[in-house]
């Protein structure tokens, strides 16, 4: 086991955890570079909703909010700064105008990532923010996808637009990033714009769990279904926090009643320990709508949940 | 399928949601006439409460939160829209300071709704409200009610008056206007001013499903009994917005810890599809106790869920 | 004097003002058309931005303040209603992802206003929206500029893009709309990109108050510099929220601190009376950073002034 | 100079500030009884308004932020409990549906007061509550008012009654209990329902000042018409919160732009040392609509201000 | 049954429950005195916190928040007030800067309480607090503990210091007040320090049970385990509010998502029915980050469910 | 001039300022060194407070607030990143717990930007901070005190202690820190403990402009005394930001009306330029109290205007 002392949170023995600089969950701040196994990234860009904006400021919240993360998990026992090297990279550059010119930005950002061998796990901003990262981690071969959302994000177009928060998933298997035999998405409802809402993933081979399914199977047969769909290949884990019921993500451009517990996703992610990982995010935090935080702390807890398990499958796969 | 232009909801492939005045669900204002089969109303009165005020700004609140809602209903597959002509008829009106001024003109404004042959469905105001709304709509012959609460609403006064929102209920059977044996009252619980706070109604016929019962019998059961209770016959839909748990309304006038999930109220107000419908509303949403918004959320989901089954009704029976 | 009854706000003595569906000042809702003299309008658009979005959502939180106004002038004794038709026309059409289209939906809806013979007086919005306004207005002879701002929005290019919050007037200018000689920007303050933030418009021929020019002139004398500026001639108000200190408004994208109070603004609003007024805006409310309200309440009594103002502008000219 | 144990307020030096149940500035909680010289009361009493509620919790929340006062004035050097005996009585008995009770029920325990030969200093409670307070206390012989609103309170009738929060000072006059050549009104603005809005209080003999005229004269002139005014007559003080410029009070009911400061007001009330004062009120703090407490912390500390010239006024007449 | 007047809470049909001095669940203020029963208590002390602090707010929160508890448990039908003399006793004394000198003045007024033959139930306060209080009730015989927690506060220094919120049930046992093996401690969760965190207490005797055991055995069966564990002796009831999930409990310092819902704590609580209870405490809520106020309302319904169940042991035993 | 690459903040150009990790002022992370010219500190300390605690959490909220600040003076036009090395150094190390070795901690990290040559302008933390920064700036020759404050803090024990927010300015006379001729305290105000709370500094020698001076003096003459009084000697600035009024602070533990705007302490802290100065703090801000955020705002403003002065004084002198 390795335990870079360049690579260890800051010392909640030593300096008290509202003390210091935020970054995420108090990892050191480092450049990209060859060392890193996790890299914890920002993506503060929110300008492809077409409801309610300011998920650019989810990663600030996040950084604040994790404060609070320990080192040890506390049911895996996972410890994942003795296993692997983690930092925080900093947030993936943007424009704050253009839509085009930040998603490229973002790509290139996390093709930088990728190439140093490190594992991307990130904050957004909107849902648009898995299309770059996908394009950057999975060029060479598609991967599966662990989908927590209320909403399927797979519309062809919004508002007459292809790139936005609610068509990254079907651009994704478009460009042949996403391998959908091996995509489950979890916490789908809401009220819908049409009946086919979320039939073009189902079409293209998604396993969709609505809300309903997931109360009418019990989490145990969810988590079967999981390991079903995505198998022994890469996955990457992508939570909407608007999966979440509202009780637990008010601060999100689009609540939807009747979610997800924290709970529910905590133990669906635990249950990835052992697959093959190949990075996360989670996104839609708006921190604007939060005013209790409990939006940014339930985003900083399941950021942990997602390293815990990202961590162990680095260190056992090196990639 | 009708689908009168005039009666469409502000398109959001057009409009984008956050755009536009705040109807309710977007929906056109019209004025009361015979063409409309569901009016929506807002009912902004709240000096019959003995707690807090401010749910006279629920009716706004929720217009305001309602942009989220769309047109097609997730699990159902109702579209209203497409089976009736609904619109957002405005406020009823009312005197600020007079109480009984205002029920009466409360009364009023729905007698004429329900001559016009349109079911009314209505945002609050305190939970006085069905009383007047009930004197409009059932004069001919008393209707079975569903109630979510945590209290019961049956006092004979309160602080020495009999028109409050701890009465509606009793004076509603004692007027003729509530069949007891047809009302079912779902979540009740709360400490309590006396051991017989919710007993008039079960002596009078009512069926009382405490939060233990609730608890106890399981969602499936409780529903199985609220059809039993209402059977087929004329009933009115109510939601005292606290009978939901406070994680989901805190912008109540009276919160009551340990209550019922939107969730679970979703599947119950779902399971009337098929019963014979004639109107509802959402009570004591008080905006300004409300700072994350998930209370007006939660009002303007409900009443979503109640208008596809109240279309649904309405659009099978014309009445 | 006419006082057409289809153009009254909502009388208070009858409808309480709590009540009712929210429009700008309780106007009531009206289609563009010619008998219109003043269109209330709400432009929902907020990508134009580089730190803090949220302006969107600013006509909806003005309406909703907006209730509290009344209709006659405490000082000047202006009555708008009495001499013009005054409604609010809804909001502007916008693309919520796409800024070019919506820039030029925008100035569609605006030249519509136009045609038909009214005066707009819009709320946005980020401070994008006087180009596409000006566009509409100003085709035929560039008009004169009293602008509140504690930023000079006259850079070439922000985040390498043209056309944004921070480069409006300098795009009017080149634009031909805005006669540089016939604009006052009042307010400038804060810290800046580089020395030459505000120089462009002094070299253009604007009159750039800072505050420490307001503070040293005295409010009389800058009233009479405005004037001294503006002439007779054709005028459009725009008021950048953030020109007034941050303890009025809060709620804006990049509050400034020691800035204007909304007593001086209203003062110099007043002092327009007489002047020639051919349409005005408030831009970058952003509701999400205002949880006490009170920039809204303070923007929805700036649209008041500015209503009055214009009103009587149009009154005595027609146009 | 008495120092009665009994009635000084908890020290600050044996128990924090932040500890303790919370009465007005930490004094002690005594029933009424001839040995009180001053009594602070609540009165939570907000169903006279016609447009936000809230007013009711205005009591417990100065109680809450008054815990912030010492004992000693910073420029007048006046320690009221070195002077009088000073005691918080609790609240004024109120019926929270029936207006008409409550002003009675007020009334009579102010008459209680009255009776016992103290000075009481109340908290509202909406500015009805002047009203039954003056009928206790001005039976006799009318008194002056010293009284800081942005609204006169004079009409005639509000929503067709006569009771309310806009006709207590028509009332008081009406009913002998004000002498209208010793008040004066200081704050006045907003815009108006009618160009009278303010008249009939000027035709009564009413000196108006609104917030032009204290522009226009300086604080020090205002502050000498104020002793013009209200000579060396027994005078009755009564702040509306919303006198205060929103920056200072957004938690109220109607607030208006353009107001006063706190600063202005504790200057003038500090004035009214070596006048004859029979008691005093401050009204309309909504905590509702406070999040941040400002206007709760100005409230505690503007009755500070009024205590300590209260104070001195009964030390020295001993009535 | 006794049912002393002196001792009875306001009457909400006589008193609206807004009205009034804020005390716990509107009892009445008394001195600690012998023929007091129950005697609750705030302990506003919040310095041997090592994140967020705050919790020296949470007595007067309650406070406020408990006026909305009425007289009669709604399903165990206990009326305290009938049974028990009931009195807010006020706080208890600190230094608000020298965590020693208050932790000596917290035991030595809960030693007097102790003394006068009076149960204490308090609100802290941090978690520290039960030190104190335990030193007071329990230097003659360890106690048992019933402990809600998500964490084990077992460690043995925190910050190199021994007296904290994090190490009170260690040093409880170290010090003999604590029976281990009759001590269970309830929802601990969250991630860890260390992979100990938690082993001292379980080496030591405890009964822990995490939030994975809560979810494996159910409640019934925790509730068996409770009673196994406390058995019959005399037992000691503390809750750190940051044991119920944060969708209820935002307001704390430590917040840790997928925890115990208000609603199992409150069976639990009433399971306690029956049981030699010696006293009980409810700690870490801070008011300053609970812009809605619910951590303060379930607070106030768990201290009402902790009170049914100790004034019904009291009235049994005496003691 | 100089401009270090190593040593500019983030560009706003390239970096939109709601994205990176947060720092003062978007300026560089850097460890304490002798390249350094201006090491800007969080102190993230509170528990010398005897009201409200929370100002351990001010540096993170400043860091985040001053995101918005540019890169060049709007006034003076200095650009204090071309003429020093300007570093956010992080936090000093405290202890949580124990008052007295955290004022041993910070001590000796200011000893240490101290001895590398550097000035610290830093976020405190409660007012107890520039104890322990002049300890280790002043031990060699007492220093002059440019403050801003509503209290003195130079009682001689808060609470039986001697080290506390209180206190500050007298222990630092006391132990030659301080050189009281050339101390000015600004804007105090507040009611008070006893007639003598400000009299121990005035009878040292201070110069204390209680906000009546201010007023009657103006600014312009309070400017001249700040001068003559400060002179040419080396001279400390301390801002407690609740000298401010609280309408731009209410985000601080003792909040008191009727004080300085944000402009009047901006005019005065730029007259310094010129001055020789030697470091400076900010303190008492505590986000928890401060949900729209203006407080932060204020704070970053002002320290930017510190930076800017001891920027120019340091380039200058080179100390």
């Amino acid at each position: 086991m390795k335990k870079d002392p360049r690579f260890q949170p800051v010392d909640a023995a030593v300096t008290p955890r509202f003390a210091g600089i935020a970054t995420f969950m108090r990892t050191q701040r480092h450049d990209v570079s060859p060392e890193l196994d996790i890299a914890l990234v920002g993506v503060p860009f929110d300008i492809g909703v077409n409801y309610r904006a300011g998920a650019r400021q989810g990663p600030a919240a996040v950084r604040e909010a994790s404060r609070l993360i320990r080192r040890v998990h506390n049911v895996s026992g996972i410890a994942p700064y003795d296993i692997c090297n983690v930092a925080d990279v900093g947030d993936a550059p943007v424009n704050p105008i253009d839509l085009h010119r930040s998603i490229a930005m973002i790509e290139e950002f996390f093709a930088k990532i990728h190439a140093a061998g490190a594992l991307p796990l990130s904050i957004g901003g909107d849902h648009t923010v898995p299309l770059p990262i996908l394009r950057a981690l999975a060029k060479d071969r598609p991967v599966g996808i662990f989908h927590i959302d209320s909403h399927a994000d797979t519309l062809d177009t919004l508002a007459d637009t292809k790139i936005n928060h609610a068509t990254t998933f079907r651009r994704g298997v478009e460009e042949g990033l996403i391998d959908p035999k091996r995509t489950i998405q979890i916490g789908l409802r809401g009220s819908r714009f049409s009946p086919d809402d979320i039939k073009w993933g189902e079409d293209a081979g998604f396993t969709c769990i609505t809300f309903e399914d997931y109360e009418r199977l019990g989490r145990d047969r969810v988590i079967a279904k999981i390991h079903e769909v995505i198998g022994t290949g890469p996955t990457y884990m992508t939570i909407d926090i608007d999966g979440i019921d509202p009780a637990w993500a008010p601060g999100t451009g689009v609540p939807e009643i009747g979610g997800l517990t924290p709970r529910e996703v905590q133990v669906m992610v635990r249950s990835l320990q052992g697959r093959h990982l190949v990075g996360g995010d989670i996104c839609e935090v708006a921190p604007c709508f939060d005013p209790t935080g409990i939006t940014a702390v339930t985003a900083a807890n399941l950021m942990w949940e997602m390293l815990c398990v990202l961590a162990e499958s680095k260190a056992k796969r090196g990639s």
